[in-house]
C-alpha cells in the first residue's frame, strides 16, 4: 500500500468512522456472536498474497463487527465506561503516524515532555496538591492501567520497606477492602505477597477502626504492614473510603497508601465532589485514576501520581549502557521506562492533551454533572414505581446498585436475589441494552452505570421501560430457592 | 466536535500522515531540541473553554513535531526498529473507533476471537510447532512489550514450581545470560527474585557447559533453579543462544524455558533462518517476539505463546463475581485477561491482521531480506575501506557491531575504545542520521541496525559516507587514555 492507496484507503475508514458514531443508536449495543464464531469465517493460515484494502474493509465490517460489543453506544450500562472522543482519536492516528518508542527521553523527547505537561494539567484539574506535580519530587506518569498503577507502587512500596526495614518478604502484608478492586489481589498474587482483606462496614467502606484492629493483630504477630489501597468509587457499587480518616490512622506505621480512583477519579474536576472526597490525600503516596474510563480519552490513558519519584525508580530501573546518551540537563529528562514496567511505551500523552484542550475544562465538568443528572433522573423513575430499591441509603456518582423490590417485607434474601437474578437475565439477554451484575454483602444485584458520551435521556427513559418489564416479570415468576 | 466537524479534521490529519511519509527523507531523523524545551511554550494549566481544532492541530506540527525523533526515517539506524504500516494504521484507526475493553471474551468476542486467529497465523508463518497453536493445551495472545512477557511467564513459571515442589521464594533463582536483555533483571527485580547471570562464550552465546556448571553449583547450594531465558538475537550485538543445546542440558532440572526473539523473531518467516535457529523449540516453555519491531505492525503487538495456557491462567487469573456472565461454550472462550498483568486491553489483533492480510506472506519475507541484503551490502563498503571491524566473526541479521580498525595491531583495546566513542560522538551529533552504541566484552561498539521500510540502499550510502569520514576524523584524533 502506497501514500497514495494510502490517502484513499484512510478517507474512507474516516467515513466509516463517521457513519459509525452517526448510527450508533440502531446498532444493538450486544454483539451478535457466539463463542468460536470467528475462525470458522476465516482461513486457517495468513495469505501468501496480498489483499485488496476494499476486501480486508469488507471483511472488517462483515466478520468482525457482528462480534463487538459497542462499549460507545448510549445504550451501554455495563461495567465502568470506556469513553472514546473524536479529538482523541485524532491524536492516536497522529501517535501511530509517529510510531516511537518514547522509553528514555532522548528517544522521542516530546513524547516525554508532554506526558509531564499533561499529567500536570491533569493533576490541577482534579485538585492533585502541589507534592504531586512534577516540579516537586513527585510526578505523574501515563500507565496503561490501573492494575499496572497498583503493581508498580506495591514494588515501589514493597523496595522502600525492605530499605528502611530488612525483613522477609514473606512477612510484608498488603491491605485492601471487600470492595477493593481484584487488581490489588492480582498484583500481590504476581509478587507473591501477602494480602489482607478488611471487611468493610455496612456502607462498603473501609474503615480506621477496623484497619487499626487488623494492622495491630498482624504486627503482635510478627508481620510487616507495608501498602494500603484506598479506594474512590469502588467497582461493585461505586462506593468512596474516607481518605483522611484512613491516612491519619495509618500514619504511625508507614504504610505506602495508594488512592485507586479508577472511574471516580474523573469526577474530582466538579469541585463539589473534589471538596468532599479528596481530603487528605497529601498523606497519600500515590493516586491513581484511568481518563481512559470517564474523561472522553480513548483507551489507554490511566494516570499515576507519585510523592517521590525515586521510590518507582530505585524499584524498576534495570539501565543498561545500551540506553545511556549524553543528555544536556539531567534533571529535567524523565525516562518513564523507569516508572512502568514494560521498556518501550507509545505517545499515549497525546491524545489527553488533545482532549482536554479540545473540549476544555467547562465543558467536561458539563459532561459529567449531565450523567449525574440523567443518574438521578432514573433514579427518580425508579422510586416513582418502586419496583426496585437501591442496596445503599444514597448511590455514589452515577451508578445505581438495585435489587428487585421484595414482594413483601419478609421475603427471604434469598428469594430476591433469584428474582433480581431472573430480571437480570432478561436485561441480560436483549441485545440493545448492556447492564452488568454484582454482589454486595451476600446481595446480588443489578448494577446501572450512566457514562457514555453518546447517553442521553432517551437510552435512560428506553432502559428504564425495559427494567420496569423485567422487574414486573420476575416478580410474577414462581421461584424456588434450593439454597 | 461533532461528526462533520471530525470528519473534516480527519482527513486533515490523514494527509498530514500521508504528506509526512512522502517527506520523511527530507526530515532530520533527530529531534531538534533541549531538554524541558516544551513546559516553557506550554500554558501551566488546561483551558477552561474548547480550542478549536486548527489551533491544537498547529501547535502539534510547531510544538510537538520538533521533540520528535523519526524512528520510520530511512535514516534511523538505532536500537531496533519499531516499524509502522498503513495497514495497521488504518486498523488502529478501527480499533480507536470501537474502543471496547477486551478483557474477557464476553465483553468482545471479536477481540478474543481475532487475537487467536491471528497468533496462529502468526505460530504457522514462524513455525512454532502445534503444541503452541490454540488448538492445543497452549496458545499464542498479544502483551504489550517483550518485558511484559519474561514478566508473566515468569510469574506462570514461580507458581507452577512452588507447586511442584513447596519451597522459600528466596530459594528460586532466575537465569539469564550476561547478553541477555534488561527486561529479565527488571522482571526478576519486580517478584523480588534471585537472578544469576552466566558469562557468554567469546561470541556471546550461553553454552550449555556454563549453564550446566552454574545450575550444579546452586543445586549443592540449596537453591532451586526455576526458569531460563534464551535470546534469539541479543539486544546489543544480535547473537542467538543454541535453544536445543541448552534444552536438552536444562531437561533434567524442569526449568521453565523461557525465548526471547524479541528482534529476530520476525526472520523466522524466513524458513533458510528458521531451520538454523529454532531448532529444539518444542522443548522450550514460551516464545515471544515482537511484530512491532520488523514486522510492519505499529507499537504495541508483542506475541507471546505459551504451551501450557493453564500455567498462566493459574498464575494470573484473578476473578471476580462481577466478571460472570453466562459463556455458551467455555471451552473456547479465552479470557485474556488472564494471560497479562492488565485487566483492561485494546483490540490489538486488528493491526496484525490487517497487516498480514495487505502485505501477504511473500511480501514480508522479501522485506525481512531486503534487510539483510542491504546490510550486507553496508558491509562490503566497510570492509572495502577497512575503517571499521566487526567484533564478531559474522555479524547476525541486520546488525553490524562495529568498532573503528586498530591503527596498528598492538593498540591497547582501551585506545580503541576511545576512539570508537570519539567516532560515535561525531555520528550521534549529526541530525541527520540516528544510531546506538554498546559494550560486548569490554569493547565499546557503535551498533548500527538496518530495519525501517523506509530505508533503502541511497540510506545506506549516506550512512556510510558519514561513517567514513567519522572513522577518518577519529583515527586522526590525538587520544590521552586516562583508565
Amino acid at each position: 500500500m502506497d501514500v497514495k492507496e494510502f490517502r484513499k484507503a484512510a478517507y474512507l475508514v474516516v467515513d466509516a468512522i463517521a457513519d459509525y458514531y452517526e448510527q450508533l443508536d440502531s446498532i444493538p449495543v450486544e454483539h451478535q456472536v457466539k463463542v468460536g464464531y470467528l475462525a470458522k469465517l476465516l482461513p486457517a493460515e495468513a495469505p501468501e498474497d496480498p489483499e485488496p484494502f476494499d476486501i480486508i474493509n469488507s471483511d472488517f465490517h462483515k466478520l468482525i463487527m457482528p462480534g463487538v460489543t459497542h462499549w460507545q453506544s448510549g445504550n451501554f450500562f455495563a461495567y465502568y465506561p470506556c469513553n472514546s472522543s473524536f479529538p482523541a482519536m485524532l491524536a492516536e492516528m497522529y501517535s501511530n503516524m509517529i510510531n516511537a518508542q518514547g522509553f528514555s527521553w532522548d528517544t522521542c523527547p516530546a513524547m516525554s515532555e508532554l506526558e509531564t505537561v499533561a499529567t500536570d494539567w491533569l493533576a490541577k484539574l482534579i485538585g492533585l496538591p502541589a507534592d504531586f506535580h512534577s516540579n516537586s519530587k513527585g510526578c505523574g506518569s501515563i500507565q496503561g492501567s490501573a492494575s499496572e498503577a497498583v503493581l508498580v507502587t506495591m514494588v515501589a512500596a514493597r523496595d522502600r520497606t525492605l530499605r528502611n526495614n530488612p525483613t522477609q518478604p514473606s512477612k510484608l502484608v498488603v491491605y485492601c477492602s471487600d470492595q477493593t478492586h481484584t487488581s490489588t489481589r492480582k498484583a500481590a498474587q504476581i509478587l507473591g505477597l501477602t494480602m489482607k482483606v478488611i471487611k468493610s462496614d455496612e456502607l462498603g467502606q473501609l474503615r480506621a477502626s477496623a484497619l487499626l484492629y487488623q494492622l495491630e493483630n498482624d504486627i503482635r504477630e510478627g508481620l510487616v504492614p507495608f501498602y494500603l489501597v484506598v479506594s474512590l468509587g469502588t467497582t461493585g457499587i461505586c462506593v468512596s473510603d474516607p481518605i483522611k480518616e484512613l491516612a491519619l490512622a495509618a500514619g504511625p506505621y508507614s504504610l505506602w497508601l495508594h488512592v485507586d480512583a479508577a472511574y471516580a477519579g474523573s469526577a474530582l474536576i466538579l469541585p463539589e465532589f473534589r471538596d468532599i472526597h479528596i481530603k487528605g490525600i497529601s498523606l497519600c503516596d500515590s493516586f491513581n485514576f484511568n481518563p481512559h474510563k470517564w474523561l472522553q480519552v480513548n483507551f489507554d490513558c490511566s494516570a499515576l501520581w507519585v510523592k517521590d519519584r525515586s521510590a518507582l525508580v530505585l524499584a524498576l530501573s534495570a539501565d543498561a549502557a545500551f540506553f545511556k546518551k549524553v543528555i544536556e540537563d539531567g534533571t529535567l529528562a524523565v525516562d518513564f521506562k523507569d516508572l512502568q514496567i514494560p521498556l518501550g511505551r507509545r505517545f499515549r500523552s497525546l491524545k489527553l492533551w488533545f482532549a482536554l484542550r479540545s473540549f476544555g475544562a467547562k465543558k467536561l465538568r458539563g459532561m459529567i454533572r449531565e450523567h449525574i443528572d440523567l443518574t438521578d433522573k432514573l433514579l427518580s423513575l425508579i422510586q416513582a414505581d418502586g419496583l426496585f430499591c437501591i442496596v445503599l441509603p444514597k448511590h455514589h456518582l452515577t451508578l445505581l446498585p438495585l435489587q428487585v423490590t421484595p414482594l413483601s417485607s419478609d421475603e427471604p434474601l434469598e428469594m430476591v436475589n433469584e428474582r433480581t437474578k431472573y430480571c437480570a437475565h432478561i436485561l441480560d439477554v436483549d441485545p440493545s441494552i448492556s447492564i452488568t451484575t454484582a454482589t454486595f454483602k451476600g446481595k446480588f444485584i443489578i448494577r446501572i452505570n450512566i457514562g457514555s458520551p453518546q447517553t442521553k435521556y432517551s437510552h435512560v427513559a428506553s432502559l428504564y421501560a425495559k427494567m420496569k418489564s423485567a422487574a414486573l416479570l420476575a416478580r410474577e415468576k414462581k421461584l424456588s430457592v434450593n439454597k
